[in-house]
């Protein structure tokens, strides 16, 4: 038997924790005093009326919270808290449709992105920053759920790649994941704090600075701007974001290691090693491109190429330029980009450098097999080999989301759009990126799907950040069964 | 140590056996007296003279051929195929260009069907032949190398689908591989001569319903007509053609049980359940698509939807409509069909069918390992259960492939070709299909892509032919490693 009691517990105190943030958003709007401060406040009430009632209803819960609770538990955070988390716009009306607000809000939670506002500047300041305080927690969410939760599970062949890390063992779950959990969020704020004061010292107001930080630590990509970081003509600004979309697209213990001045550790760390070896490719291949070919400045190149492939493979999703208008070659590459992801254990989404990483690795050992097939080959990472059931994993986890990527696109095809678009909208939904290509490239948004489509690329975005095996079991009949 | 001289001796050989089907060329031009008798006959001569001499040379060669000889050998016969069977076309002028006539003949060979041609019906009628021979050719020799050959190689995880053909087992090679060879290769004429006398009866004059059944169960897709199957206003060669590609992308050691009346084993067979699926679905929401959004007639829609399903299904590429016409929806389906292929023992290509069935059911399955993880949960086919390392093995083989389809596009972009026709141009040549997507569509051919091009995509078509392994190996160090 599930128990039900102890998820709608859990559901409840979670409403409380969002209640909260919510009313430190409706503290910002009143130093603001724009019309969102009543919506803020009514949402927070009715968080915190229904979190205590829940709370209430299952005070006699039993405290055993098993496996499939955990699977129920996760997937249910990540919708409870959009559902909720949409009500400010709707009653402020602000969005004045539910199904745009909640694509807005989950697409927030999933540190996705992708938006559909028209006018992000006229949207008042209490609103912008739960929104990018939605991202923010999803951020927070997020690594404890891949660090902690996700090894538990087994899920996406990650046990092995976090199985250094100072975290969990599944016999003490509970205290090694708030020790987890603790430490890492702890670095987590840390980035944040130092990148507001950077943007700051860059000339963006504390508000900017502050929402920015939320967004970029998140991989989110959120702007209070529509023309995003373009908005902010500033090379140092622009660098600043690079650097901590990259860290926020690092595994969060080996920038633990990196604070500890274990450098050792993270220079040994493969995939780390492959995240820096794929970003510093495609920078030089796409810097070369737009000063040969495009005839930009080699500084201006750079920085663009940098930020925008740093922006896509981390999926943050800023943009300092429309990626779109460059050369087809460097289209397709950015598209390309939009499936590497970041690293194990980071905010980033996507399918992850690490089982890029693996991929390619097994792919030539493959071939070995085949000249060799009596002998055992296995593939290596870290220095040591990786069991043949983690690497089925993976691949499996890498067709499943090839499949599902085609599937949407037909879908989304479906619904009128071409080839490009529909594409680009699934790339850049289930890898959680935000911006995607055709008619979603960084300076268009996601405002003229239909509310099928919205609320179709919501459950993408929800299934790609929770790395498909945790939403998509709970509709295997084998999950059910006693 | 390689045998050396064994492969020369064997290239020899080939060179004869291709002089030979030349020489049947020139015969049949010199029935239309066009100008390229000249040239099919100096080929001929060509052929005879440098076949004989490499005999002459290596008569003395060890009869020893080794796993490492076969893979060299395997790769070798596309090639040097296409690299004497180009030079009809050179020599008489049809296409000056011999990157064009290599193109076209390697085209050919591999059953792929890309044209370079903007003006088919001006060819002569013998070269016009030899190019639909080349398909058919190509045809016979994927019959001999997915039966017979790949499974002794254990390339892409074949070997377990073709175990129960009365084929060859790795102890007594020779007289085996001969004997499979003879009964399927039996099947394939004989299908080929019962579509030529209906398309026949159908209206075609005899050339060119010869050259239509040689390329259809060839799967190959060259049209003695530039407008395709399109240019034959008639219902009947429709259905007639819509039977034999689909025949042709069967296994045809099935054909073979067919043919015995053992239907059981046929209908018994879970890939040609899921081929027949596949395409009965695919068709089913096509014809509705276009008869009910393109007001389009019944029979129509239904024609239009099956012949260009099955078509691309297959890897044919024949086109009785131009499907870049059609809604979005439609083409995103039909580009996703270019991924699937025919089945194994076919003389279809790309991905292949039973591959596709093993990856939704490992999917499946994957969800049931992270449910019970101690528990051992196979991939189950035709009753019997799938060993690991070839499950492992056929989902090395879909990254691999995607890979590939990624790298390339990225490469074709570079010429300056959007995303679109770049994933086309990739999917339509490593799929062995032909028509693409964008500015490669069914109406469209290959002639505007620059030479390096061409040389790209010919060597994509011999990769997508050879089940990726059999020639990556090559390129593999330790294939070369004594």
């Amino acid at each position: 038997m599930i128990n039900k009691k102890i998820i709608i517990q859990v559901m409840g105190l979670l409403l409380l924790i969002e209640g909260v943030f919510i009313g430190i958003s409706a503290l910002v709007s009143l130093i603001y005093k724009q019309y969102d401060f009543n919506a803020l406040l009514i949402t927070t009430i009715i968080c915190f009326a229904i979190g205590f009632s829940l709370k209430l209803l299952t005070r006699n819960a039993e405290k055993n919270i098993g496996k499939r609770e955990g699977y129920i538990i996760v997937s249910l955070v990540w919708i409870i808290f959009s559902v909720f988390g949409a009500l400010p716009f709707v009653i402020s009306g602000a969005i004045p449709s539910y199904a745009d607000a909640f694509f807005e809000t989950i697409s927030g939670f999933t540190t996705t992105g992708a938006s559909i506002l028209n006018d992000i500047e006229s949207i008042p300041h209490g609103l912008l920053f739960w929104r990018s305080l939605t991202q923010w927690l999803g951020g927070m969410g997020i690594i404890v759920l891949s660090i902690a939760i996700l090894p538990i599970f087994g899920i996406g062949g990650m046990q092995l790649f976090v199985a250094e890390v100072p975290g969990p063992t599944p016999d003490k779950l509970h205290p090694r994941i708030k020790e987890t959990a603790k430490r890492l969020w702890g670095i987590y704020v840390l980035f944040t704090l130092a990148e507001v004061i950077l943007l700051k010292l860059g000339g963006m107001n504390w508000f900017d600075a502050i929402n920015h930080s939320f967004t970029t630590m998140a991989t989110g990509g959120y702007s209070t701007k529509q023309a995003s970081i373009a908005h902010f003509n500033s090379p140092f600004i622009h660098y600043v974001i690079i650097i901590f979309m990259f860290l926020a697209g690092t595994n969060f213990t080996l920038s633990y290691f990196a604070l500890h001045f274990k450098f050792r550790k993270v220079f040994k760390n493969e995939e780390f090693r492959y995240y820096l070896g794929f970003i510093l490719f495609f920078t030089f291949v796409i810097t070369f491109t737009l000063w040969h070919f495009d005839g930009f400045g080699l500084e201006k190149s750079f920085r663009d190429s940098a930020f925008q492939v740093v922006s896509i493979i981390t999926t943050t999703g800023f943009a300092t330029a429309d990626y779109l208008q460059w050369t087809p070659f460097v289209i397709v590459m950015i598209f390309a980009l939009m499936f590497f992801g970041g690293s194990a254990g980071s905010t980033g989404g996507s399918i992850k450098i690490v089982r890029i990483t693996l991929l390619l690795k097994n792919s030539y050992q493959e071939l070995k097999r085949i000249i060799h097939p009596n002998a055992i080959i296995p593939v290596r990472i870290n220095g040591k080999s990786v069991p043949a059931p983690i690497i089925s994993n993976i691949l499996a986890f890498v067709v499943i989301y090839m499949l599902i990527t085609i599937v949407s696109t037909a879908l989304i095809s479906a619904l009128g759009y071409d080839l490009e678009t529909s594409l680009g909208a699934v790339a850049a939904t289930l890898g959680n990126i935000g911006p995607g290509i055709g008619m979603v490239g960084p300076i268009e948004n996601y405002a003229h799907f239909p509310d099928i489509g919205k609320w179709f690329l919501s459950f993408l975005m929800l299934i790609g950040r929770l790395e498909l095996f945790t939403v998509l079991i709970l509709f295997s009949p084998a999950f059910w069964k006693k």
